[in-house]
């Protein structure tokens, strides 16, 4: 490891062999020394899941053209922890968390495997960001992506960063003609309405599969969905005490003798 | 379903034969139409895990004496989910998740399934509360646990609650001579330090199990890690918006011209 150069921890929830992380490590490599530890598999809704009740496996892998990388058989978060242990032995200078297929904008943040590795590295002091791209598609044009997270990369790495600084950035599926850069934005108040899809399997029994609606309840103007509709790339900064200071507050006033 | 009754929904994350959801249910029958939708097997440390790729199974049991139960293959949240679309078909009144064996206080919220279960209700604008006691083992004394549950319940059915009401309730382990009430709090901020125990299997290769140890970084007299350790049950509001609005100042002073 070159004592001098930046180390970057790269990761994702889509699994180390998605184009997303391969258009990552390609954005930033000569930013720094790269070393990526991605899930073996996919692990898209994985949330901020851990794996206590099994062993973990942690293997070298040569997917990435002279970079380093390690594969695990665990959550994206399980990633992080495992490098920071096993691997690097110290903190990363920054971690960098996709470039995940499919947005994590608003109430997403709260399901992304993706977000939940950056918020690992947030909680662990590392500078972090979860990038996502509004294009699921396994073939999606990376090429606005690309220069948003170099472009970040270089921000986190210039002078310094708030200590737990946790950027949640989405990139909107637009042309580059279209494109209108990044904005600074607030989560937006959305939600998934399921309308799970009964069936029944060859042997007469029941199962469901989750199907649903985004439903943007938020009619704000300075919202993540906002900015990602009129051609922006979207930047909320996240954090991960969510103490509800407005609720204790009414709870002091109405809760009183809380006994 | 009596109408005039509240409907309860309650789930967990250690699986619908854990002690502490029995008790949970114990502590509250008499306030409403109780519907329990737990897992069918421990889902500790999910987070906000979904199952996307994986159908569901979904069983109606009766394992709690006259109350109407069913058990779920997938995650805490999807318990919430499902039971929101095919079994009441509409909001239940409150959400209780738990009684979780262990602690979720602190950062503990972030990785816990009965937490992720209560706030995936909270986000469908249905009061909720997650309650977790610091006693890990099964056969854990739930006496002050269900003393808790029932006057937080109690608390829920009575008035308006803000919409999106999300109590994250932590119980200690001490004699009810020593116990001094429930206390507002907000989270501390803590962490684990992971430190993967790494063992080879007997096919020579290698494997890790997560271990961890909680480091409390936080001084304050006003977190839930000191209400607990005074002999309080923590109560703290938790939100879902995890827009760091401070950070966000910062951002604009110092970001500028973000393209």
């Amino acid at each position: 490891m070159n004592e001098n150069k930046p180390v970057i921890l790269i990761t994702n929830d889509d699994g180390i062999t998605a184009p997303g992380i391969h258009a990552l490590v390609d954005a930033v490599k000569d930013l720094g020394h790269i070393v990526v530890v991605a899930p073996d598999s996919p692990q898209s809704g994985m949330g901020h899941a851990i794996t206590i009740g099994t062993p973990l496996r942690l293997d070298k892998v040569d997917e990435f053209d002279g970079v380093e990388s390690w594969q695990c058989s665990g959550t994206p978060v399980d990633c992080v922890k495992l490098a920071r242990d096993k691997i690097l032995h110290r903190k990363p200078d920054i971690c960098l968390s996709g470039i995940n297929h499919g947005a994590n904008h608003s109430i997403n943040l709260i399901y992304s495997g993706t977000m939940s590795a950056a918020m690992e590295a947030a909680i662990e002091g590392i500078p972090s960001a979860g990038l996502s791209s509004l294009d699921y598609n396994f073939d999606a044009d990376f090429t606005i992506a690309k220069k948003v997270a170099r472009s970040i990369a270089l921000r986190m790495l210039e002078g310094e960063m708030p200590e737990h600084l946790l950027l949640n950035v989405n990139i909107p599926k637009v042309k580059e003609s279209d494109y209108k850069g990044m904005k600074l934005c607030r989560q937006a108040y959305a939600k998934w309405e399921e309308n799970f899809d009964h069936r029944i399997d060859p042997r007469g029994k029941d199962y469901y599969w989750m199907v649903g609606r985004f439903v943007n309840m938020d009619t704000g103007t300075d919202t993540d969905v906002q900015a990602l509709h009129e051609g922006y790339t979207s930047v909320v900064p996240v954090k991960f005490d969510l103490t509800d200071h407005s609720i204790k507050g009414w709870m002091q006033d109405t809760w009183k003798e809380l006994t």
